[in-house]
Order: C-alpha cells, then sequence, then structure tokens
C-alpha cells in the first residue's frame, strides 16, 4: 500500500499554491500560479530521484528508469491546473498519487522492467483556454498545435505566448513517447460512489463532450424608450438557447447532461438591451448517437429562437470528443487490483473529460475514480477524505506496477 | 432662432471627449473623460459670460444674471454623462442647448428679468452606478446623497470617491436652489416622432421604472459529472427570469416594456454549472397600476422560478421612479412655441427616465423632444439631423425665454 499521510500531504501543499477565496484554488493553465505549482511538482520529482521531460505543449513526463529501458514507459498522471473557483483534488490527486506511486516503488526499493513517468498535461481544464484536455489531445495528434498556441483568453492573451512566458514551454516534439499503457486516477465528480459506499470506481466509458460557442447578435436599444415588437434582444435570446439546452437535456437524461456555464453580455447596461451575447453550450452523452441528436436539437432549435428575435447567430464548435470506451486490459488490472486489496469497486462512466480520452486513442488506457464528497466538483468546496484518496492510489500502484512488471 | 451651426459644432467638438468604438461616446460618469467634458462646458460658459456654481453632487450650474437677481432662475439643461456604448446626442443635446439658449440671448443683446442656469446633472444614465438620475434625484429629495456616496461600480469603487478624485465634486448643498421653471430638450430615443414625420414631441408624462437587482444562489458543480436532478443551476434560473420579464411586458404593451440588460455569472467557466448570478431587471409603464402589477408579477414569478430549481433569491430595488405629470404651464409654453415657430409637433409620453423627471416635483418642469434616426439611443450609432437638433433648440429657447420673461 502507498503511503497515504504522504500523499494527503503532499497534496496539501500543492494547494497553498493559487489558493482560491473559499478553501479551494484558483491556479489555471499558464498562469504565474501554474508556473509555481509546475516547480514544486518538479522538485519533488527530483527528490525522488526522477528526470524530468518537457514538451513544446508544457506536459512534463517525470521517468523512473526500468530494468529494461528500452521497454515503453507505463504513464500515470493527470493534471495540476484548476478551474478558477476549483477544488484541491480534480487533476492533482492524479499526478501526486502517479508520483505516491515511485515513491513507494522506491521505499520498497522495487525495480520494474518498463520505466515509469508521471505525467502532468498542461491545460485540462479548459477555462482559460478552450478546449479542455488540451496538451494531451495535441499529444494524441486530435488538436493541433500550431492552432491552439493561438487560442485566445478573456483578456486576449494567446495561450502559445502565456505558455513561454510563464518558462514551461519545452522542445520536446509532442506526441513522439511510445506509451505502454496509460493509468489516470481522479475524484468521480459525480455523486455514485459516495451515495451507494463504495470505494473505488473501475472506468469503463466516458461520456462524449460538445461545445458549441454561440454569437448571437441583436441591436443596442434603450431599455425604456424601444417598443418591445421592436427590439433585438440578444440578451433573451441567450436565455431561450439555455432553456432549451435544458429541455433538450433533461429529455435524454440520465443519458445526457446539458448545461450553460459560461455567458456574456454586450454592453451590459442595465437599461441597454444587450446588442450581443456569446456564450457556450456544454453537451455531453456516454451514446454517440444521443451526442449528435442533442447537437442537431440545440442547433435547429437556435435558428427558431432567433428567426422569432430577429437576430443573427454564429455558432463555433470549441471542444468536441465522442464517447471513449477505455482499454479492456488496463481496465482488467484495475478491478484485479481492487480485488486483490480489499476495495469495494463498480464499473461507473465518466461523466466529465479527461487526458486518459484522449491518451486511449494513442496507448491502452483505463482511470481509477475514488468517491468526492457530494459529487461536488468544479467548486472550491470540493472534498475527499484521505481514506478515499489512499485507496484510489492504492489501486493505481498495483494496477501500474502489475503493467509495468517486477 | 438659435443659432444651428455653433449648436451642431459644439456638440461634435463634445462627442471628441471619450469617443467610443463606433461613433458614439464612452464617457461615464465621474471618469477622467467625463471630468473632461465637464472642463470644456465650463470653458465654454465661462466664454458666455455665465458664472458656474458646483454642489456636492458635482451638478453643474452655470448662470447668466437676470434683470431681476432676486428671482428664481429658470433652469435649463441636460447631462454630459453617457452610457458605455452611448452616442452623441443623448444628455449632450439637452445641455447644449441650454448654453445654445443663453449664447443667442447674448447675441441678440437680450436681457431676462429671471437669471437662466444651464444644467449639468451628474450620473443622469446610472450605466456605472445605479440609479439613474442620481444627482437629480438627490436635488428633489427622492435619493440620500450619504447613501449614493458609497454605491460601487463593477469594480467596486465608491461614487463619491469617484466625483473626489476628478475634482468636480463642489462644496454648495444639495437642493437648496430655487427654481422658477426647468426645462429639458432631448432626443425621443423611440420611433414615433421620425415614424410620423413630427418635428417636435411635447412631453406631458414620462414613463414609471423599476430597477430590481436580482441575485440567484445556486451550487457551483461540474457540467458533465452531475446529474441533471441533482443541479442546483443559478443560469438556468436568471433564464428563466429573463423570459419571465419578456412576458410579463409583453401583456401589458404597449403600455410597458421590459427587459434585462446587465447580467453576472459566477465563476463564469464553461464547464461550471454557474453557482450564481446577479442581474438588472427594467420594468416600465406610464401607468402607475401597470408597473405596480408588474413588479408583483416579476417578484411571484422568480419565487416560483427559484422554488422548482432549488436555488436562493434575493431582490434589491435599485432604481424606482412613479410614471410623471409634467407642470401644465411649462407643457404650454412648449407647446406655444412649437406652435408659434411653426413647427409640427404632439404629445409624447417619455420611455425613458430624465433628470426632468425628478426636478418635476420640486419645481414646474416639462420637456421638448426631437426625433432620433430609428428610435435608436444607448447605442453608439445614435443619430440625428442637424434641423431636429435647431427645431428643438428653437422650441427651447422661446419656451425658456417666455418664462424668464424679457
Ligand atoms: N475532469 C474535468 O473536470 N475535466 C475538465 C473537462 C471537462 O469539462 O470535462
Ligand atoms: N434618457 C436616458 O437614457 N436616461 C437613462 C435613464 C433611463 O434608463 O431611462
Amino acid at each position: 500500500r502507498v503511503n497515504s499521510d504522504r500523499l494527503w500531504d503532499s497534496i496539501m501543499e500543492m494547494a497553498k499554491i493559487g489558493p482560491g477565496i473559499a478553501g479551494g484554488n484558483n491556479r489555471q493553465t499558464v498562469t504565474d500560479e501554474d508556473g509555481e505549482g509546475r516547480h514544486l511538482f518538479k522538485r519533488w520529482c527530483e527528490a525522488a530521484g526522477l528526470e524530468m521531460g518537457l514538451d513544446e505543449m508544457g506536459t512534463m513526463f517525470a521517468r523512473r528508469e526500468g530494468t529494461d529501458p528500452s521497454l515503453p514507459p507505463v504513464y500515470v498522471g493527470s493534471h495540476l491546473d484548476t478551474q478558477p473557483t476549483g477544488g484541491k483534488y480534480d487533476g492533482v490527486l492524479g499526478v501526486l498519487g502517479g508520483l505516491e506511486v515511485v515513491r513507494s516503488l522506491n521505499d520498497l526499493g522495487i525495480k520494474t522492467k518498463h520505466p515509469i513517468v508521471v505525467t502532468n498535461w498542461t491545460n485540462e481544464e479548459g477555462a482559460r483556454f478552450a478546449p479542455a484536455m488540451m496538451a494531451s489531445g495535441v499529444f494524441a495528434g486530435v488538436l493541433d498545435q500550431a492552432d491552439v498556441y493561438e487560442h485566445v483568453d478573456k483578456d486576449g492573451k494567446k495561450f502559445g505566448e502565456e505558455l513561454e512566458r510563464i518558462g514551461w514551454k519545452g522542445s520536446e516534439k509532442v506526441g513522439d513517447r511510445k506509451i505502454h499503457a496509460f493509468f489516470e486516477l481522479h475524484i468521480e465528480q459525480g455523486p455514485i460512489l459516495e451515495d451507494e459506499g463504495i470505494d473505488i470506481g473501475v472506468v469503463t466509458h466516458g461520456q462524449g463532450l460538445k461545445w458549441l460557442q454561440v454569437t448571437l447578435t441583436g441591436k443596442e436599444a434603450h431599455t425604456g424608450s424601444t417598443p418591445m415588437p421592436k427590439r433585438r434582444n440578444a440578451g433573451l435570446g441567450m436565455a431561450r438557447v439555455i432553456e432549451l439546452v435544458h429541455e433538450v437535456a433533461m429529455d435524454y437524461q440520465p443519458d445526457a447532461v446539458g448545461a450553460v456555464g459560461h455567458m456574456q453580455v454586450y454592453p451590459n447596461s442595465r437599461n441597454i438591451i444587450a446588442g450581443r451575447t456569446v456564450f457556450t453550450i456544454d453537451i455531453r452523452s456516454p451514446e454517440k448517437e444521443v451526442l449528435d441528436t442533442m447537437d442537431a436539437r440545440v442547433r435547429e432549435g437556435i435558428d427558431t429562437i432567433c428567426d422569432a428575435l430577429d437576430i443573427k447567430y454564429q455558432i463555433e464548435q470549441v471542444g468536441h470528443f465522442d464517447p471513449v470506451t477505455f482499454d479492456k486490459g488496463c481496465v482488467k488490472a484495475i478491478r484485479d487490483a481492487a480485488d486483490r486489496l480489499g476495495y469495494t469497486h463498480r464499473n461507473i462512466v465518466s461523466g466529465a473529460g479527461h487526458d486518459a480520452c484522449w491518451i486511449n486513442r494513442v496507448a491502452p488506457t483505463a482511470m481509477v475514480m475514488c468517491p468526492c464528497v457530494d459529487g461536488l466538483s468544479h467548486n472550491e468546496a470540493e472534498e475527499i477524505t484521505k481514506e478515499w484518496a489512499a485507496a484510489g492510489a492504492d489501486v493505481l500502484f498495483h494496477a501500474v506496477v502489475e503493467t509495468a512488471v517486477i
């Protein structure tokens, strides 16, 4: 079993960097805080005897040599970036869980045949720069590096320039690594495991997602002196699309979810009818067919809504991945590890996207989940117990070591 | 008749201060640009031989002496502040129209019995700091000066401190002046006069208004992994309230309008269900009964919406005025002036709030309106013709001089 105190202490230490305002974290990707978090992780990796690689997307690869260095490594990790109002565990548990795997191997003096590489993927959250899982997406060849370098945040800053500015743009070409297998430990971010009192989620599938960024263009006008029939209200249009997304998701739930979390209103004045709104629709389903149907219904609905309000629209897909089926062998390694360790477990579908979803396209991949309090995530109040973290890391440890072979 | 070239040139000169991005203006109240605009107006007043007074709300009073200085002055003016994406005429036409009245009197060497005071009321727009018509509201004793000094903008800056910072907080106690009558010239900001091809709107009434600032509190959570029935979505709640406000206004139109132009979403991330939204409902009607009914229906509807979504709400009234009936004598002075000058005219109800609405409570007051292109206002594309401005200023000139007595 891993050293659960050490794992917990490291998580708490990392949480001191980029603290939030309500007990969580604001360590968004390629900010100064992200840079600081990376330095701390690097120091820990060096102290554990690992050798650090860094690619052009800023992804960190900390390698523990295998007895046969010519074998492709087993990768283990997640991400250290957070939402603007994120929790202490989302991503961090997976990276420091991976670090704990090699620390524990060091403690026990165990060598594995395959090297082991602990990974911190850049910009998993997609909060500051869309899309989510950006670096793993480029690694898997689904996203274009030159293109994502140009993606801008709300202040117009470019991802590529910010990565360089914080000093974490490496020289290694992205995606050139051969991966024997990839394992990611993550909090569930949903309520199932806690509700059922189960220790471990064996993640067999991941939901697919679409992010549709919508721009509505109406006409700025006075809220008081513009007669109702003369209005071209882009704010009302946004409201109707938000309701539409909710209705479509409700029609397919529990096999679907949908919401709008990001909204911008121009000029955003009390007595001006909004002339323009920009917002992002987030729709998901574990069934590709459902996801595609939702997408079509939402687009059709937007057309109808805008027609009725005499406003124009533009839809840009700023994120997309199809539902994922994880590798049977890796999934079995996780299930077997949970059995061996005596943890209760069940199969589970990931509601969120993860770096593992992209890496699964280029290497055998699976995920371990542990419960989180009230299923709450993307909230500073996100919480887990030390025991849940320990159980997840134990299972990760066994699955990784089993796959890397002693 | 006034010198319409001079009036137009002055408007264009003022428009150079705090230019917008699309031909209009961004000269929001108590910003550096507002300060600059005030300096220009002050220079013009001094050149016209007027004496400048400044009260603790920053309202400017430029006095032309009467032949009997003991008589209460006739006031004429409007405001120089603009929306963040405002037009060149909203407010400015009224202030510079007032200045043109005294300039024309100077040209003609005419003395009036009553002094004439040209006025620039602070923060009419209410865009940066709620409520609108702030300084005239304090002058009329409806708003509390100490209270509005504490009102904050989006960056948390206080009105009182910003007024002091730009150097335009005067020492004169607010509301102490005796006013013989007040006249305000303003663009219509609606489509009626242009549609009917009429030169002059004789404003007999003003719509009443309520601004209700609503805060909805749900729970931040992951858009992907939070099951639909577990959500407490403050963004969806806001969308439903926006639709509700629209429906209520549609039920009473053309005797009502309603919209939400101001919205803030927290934390505003693509994959976080909004935990909190803050937005302002703007409802108006020329009938007090209708306004009160709308207010009640909106509050009741918010309660129902929030109950269904398991979210909390708070409603704060951040602006309010009842419908206004302007002074019969002043209205007649305007109608007679239009007749005398041969301009076509009709009675009209102001859809927007104006400083005249507050001053009407403490002194005989009325307003002159001129058409604006397409009824468009609170938009940088706001436009009027030089002829429309001239006609409005001519009528203002005659009404003021008639009331101030030669
Ligand atoms: N795990 C996680 O929160 N990832 C962010 C991408 C997503 O929105 O699913
Ligand atoms: N005239 C004008 O636009 N005033 C601002 C206050 C309002 O919203 O009516």
